[in-house]
């Protein structure tokens, strides 16, 4: 199977809206509807840095559909199509090749996406991929990481660290095969992270600030801060952690609060909309985890003794 | 100087439209001007693949914006903007990163575009890199592969086949330092492409075909002809050449009808609009080398015999 037979075969019956042109052409052409916005973002993915290589290939689909569709939320952005760069190693055959668009497949159809167009190529070195993912919202509508206030409250959607407890399983799996319930929970929270979608929409015009947790919950909040001119207090109390991550073995104060990953949604909300909260518990759980102060620096307090992390989230270089 | 220093020391200054909302978002967001569309294209470029590894960085950065823009000119579209995923290698430094966004920085003045966001990361392996580039076109403009009609002339810009005796000229200085000026300007049409970008936009409601040469002059054409159900002759005589290219030692039928990295414009042409082609060739020079047939295959004639590459261009894999 060579490029051409790849794309006619494998990615065309991916490529379900017009403006993909039928992956036929140079580029795709698109009309973006009156009072709308287009939200695009762009990832990167290399093995070895972003997942380990040996994940199963619908997985790593999907994990890098979801990587992007998780910005796509944190600006409160509906998803709508995608692009698709692949840089594929000597290892990866037809068959593994199958079983990775069909992880696009059934990504497309969950979060309602098309493949919009892209490029395939061949690299001597690690696999790598990039997505571009577009998204529409109405015009003036898409939450910012600016925007914070003080006296808002900091909210988080699901559970915190599961992911880096799942890293922490994945490394540990190489040398030993034993794998508890809990270890394959964190483990699927790592490689299948559910990027909050339909809570994102739903903050639109609610949340003043908005970001996903990919690096790690301090240095997520840090960009937050950074961006809106004021600081935060996290009370480490009311982090919400899963049941698993509670009773891991690798639980550890600084992979809770540095640990990236995750991809739940991290916003503030000032205090008199906190009783629309009840009608976004539906799309995901929300928890209140502190509050935005004047001032620049994010504390994570425990019992008034403050526990930051020195290294408050993951950088890629 | 860590991601984050990279990102505002190097990038943010290359984002000059309010579009990307200073890098410091998890997306961009952007307004399409009424009655016009969107065209994008994605591409990836692989060190030892698309390029040596050992270019100029600024060359590198030209190089990978080049290739975008020649889609963007293939599509008859006004560059607007890109987003950047980089997928660095150990061995570059923060001085190979200089110089790298100042190649980007001198090609988006002279192209008139902006970054708009994208992803940096570290890899293991080869340098990668993926750009998005978007451009607009007034509604219903777009040129496409499609639409080519038997009768129509086959048109190309500038001269043909230069960039795969380039390559040659590269790969041969590995070996031998001696360089003709004929070398130098053959590796240079390699290295750095003229994406046909004024052109294009002059082809909108006029060419009834359009695709930028990348993979090979015949396979392209393949390309055109297989979207509109049509085949094409193409005289061999009639194919613009450079001088060094007719002087080339490496000179061979099969590199210039086979060979890529052109990035000409290959276009058609109804017979009654020929006479509009003297108000295009301001932009670039533009040379009829054949016409459309009725039937599927392209065929290359020199003195009447069929002189086909069995190889018509470039696959990835």
């Amino acid at each position: 199977m060579n490029e051409f037979e790849f794309i006619a075969r494998q990615l065309r019956p991916l490529a379900t809206q017009p403006e993909a042109l039928g992956l036929a052409d140079d580029a795709a052409v698109l009309k973006v509807p009156q009072g709308q916005e287009l939200v695009i973002t762009k990832d990167a993915l290399v093995e070895g840095v972003h997942f380990i290589g040996d994940e199963a290939p619908v997985l790593i689909a999907q994990k890098a559909l979801r990587v992007n569709l998780s910005d796509c939320a944190a600006m409160g952005a509906k998803p709508y199509g995608y692009f698709l760069a692949l840089m594929l190693s000597e290892a990866l055959d037809e068959h593994w090749l199958q079983e990775f668009t069909e992880g696009l497949a059934r990504d497309q159809q969950y979060y309602g996406l098309s493949l919009l167009g892209g490029d395939t190529t061949r690299t001597f070195g690690s696999f790598a991929l990039s997505i571009t993912l577009l998204g529409l919202v109405p015009e003036g509508t898409a939450l910012c990481r600016k925007g914070a206030k003080p006296g808002d409250g900091v909210y988080v959607t699901g559970t915190i660290g599961d992911a880096a407890l799942g890293l922490a399983c994945a490394k540990r799996a190489l040398m030993d095969d034993r794998q508890t319930p809990a270890d394959s929970f964190l483990l699927e929270r790592y490689q299948k992270p559910e990027p909050r979608v339909e809570l994102g929409q739903k903050l639109r015009g609610l949340a003043t600030a908005c970001i996903d947790i990919s690096d790690g919950l301090v240095q997520d909040l840090g960009h937050i801060c950074a961006a809106s001119g004021v600081g935060a207090v996290v009370e480490w109390d009311t982090i919400p952690l899963s049941k698993a991550a509670r009773n891991s073995d690798a639980l550890d104060k600084n992979l809770i609060l540095a640990g990236g990953d995750d991809y739940e949604l991290l916003f503030t909300l000032p205090e008199d909309k906190a009783g629309q909260l009840d009608a976004l518990q539906a799309s995901a759980t929300v928890t209140r985890i502190g509050k935005i102060v004047e001032g620049k620096t994010v504390r994570v307090l425990q019992d008034q003794k403050d526990i930051t992390p020195e290294t408050a989230g993951y950088k890629h270089f």
